[in-house]
């Protein structure tokens, strides 16, 4: 078959992003060779410029292109409850719901002795200073409701006790199994608002 | 709600795509900034290069990164049958089904009052060009079997009859209402196989 290798190329490239399948992909490419240059120059861009303005907020974890996060520089959110979650896209998951007005901690990671990830390989150890701080009074682990989610929940909250801070997890209103980014505003209110201690 | 703005606008480009969504775009632009800076510049590169070095054919209106495009500059293809259609994916479709050895020509749209495209937006006078060659004996109308798509190959048989050249139309067998694009090799083997004189 005679492929044109630039547009190859660039379906290849699409084709490592989640959920594009190899069809998906080249349909892409086709239509980002017809799109106008200007246009092409402006996507292209804004891939290569959102991912090097943006890193991790120094004192959450959360995606910034400032110094600190929105969330964290927000001054007028309680600093006493800190949402633990395992990566940032849960962050605008909880910001979606519009009714925690508290801060975050992103994990960027659960713990899966499976695919070698362990207690020291997400910002645990982060948690652990930022509680040592004094002003956290409490710690609510909104880590996923499956296996590896459940297992970090159970780690941290170990840790944290006897710290004499409060541990609590959301509840289970999120599906057991399911995914937190697709979990609707509602469901993760109920959940939220249910968290019950540790 | 606290949006990062580099992803915001990430998330904005990527949900022009089609079949990109906001929910979908969004996570993209999550995981395009949770990327290795190297695979997000690979990224971008060829996205940006995919559009400079593709341009069309001059010979058939098919993408290509070269002077002409793979199948016109293929020598041991019949130069006396040419199929055409309305844009380069229509092409990728016909290549992939593997029975087909003559020429192409692209269109780059079908005939749409409607949308205010009439035979001289599109690469209909081309066409001409290249029977007045006296080369081609056969034309293959192979335009998707929409309203617009019948509306254009009717047009282009009214063109081309006076002429005696030989002109076909792709059989239905691929399904009325359907996108040429989506028809499986075998169907698209047999439509080409039933066609009939226009």
């Amino acid at each position: 078959m005679a492929e044109v290798e630039a547009i190859a190329r660039l379906a290849n490239q699409l084709s490592k992003l989640p959920g594009v399948g190899r069809k998906t992909a080249q349909r892409l490419a086709y239509h980002i060779v017809g799109m106008r240059e200007d246009q092409v120059r402006e996507l292209a861009v804004a891939i290569f410029e959102g991912k090097k303005k943006v890193h991790l907020c120094p004192v959450c974890g959360n995606y910034t292109d400032g110094e600190k996060c929105p969330i964290c520089a927000d001054g007028s959110r309680r600093r006493d409850i800190v949402c633990v979650v395992r990566d940032p896209r849960d962050v605008n998951a909880f910001e979606r719901m519009r009714d925690y007005n508290g801060l975050y901690h992103v994990l960027h990671g659960v713990i899966s002795p499976m695919d070698g990830v362990g207690p020291d390989d997400i910002r645990i150890r982060e948690l652990m200073s930022r509680l040592a701080e004094g002003e956290i009074q409490e710690v609510v682990l909104a880590t996923n409701p499956d296996v590896e989610g459940e297992a970090t929940a159970a780690y941290i909250a170990r840790l944290i006790k006897p710290m004499g801070v409060k541990v609590t997890r959301i509840a289970h209103g999120v599906p057991v199994g399911g995914e937190l980014e697709y979990t609707d505003e509602v469901t993760l209110a109920r959940a939220f608002e249910g968290r019950r201690e540790f």
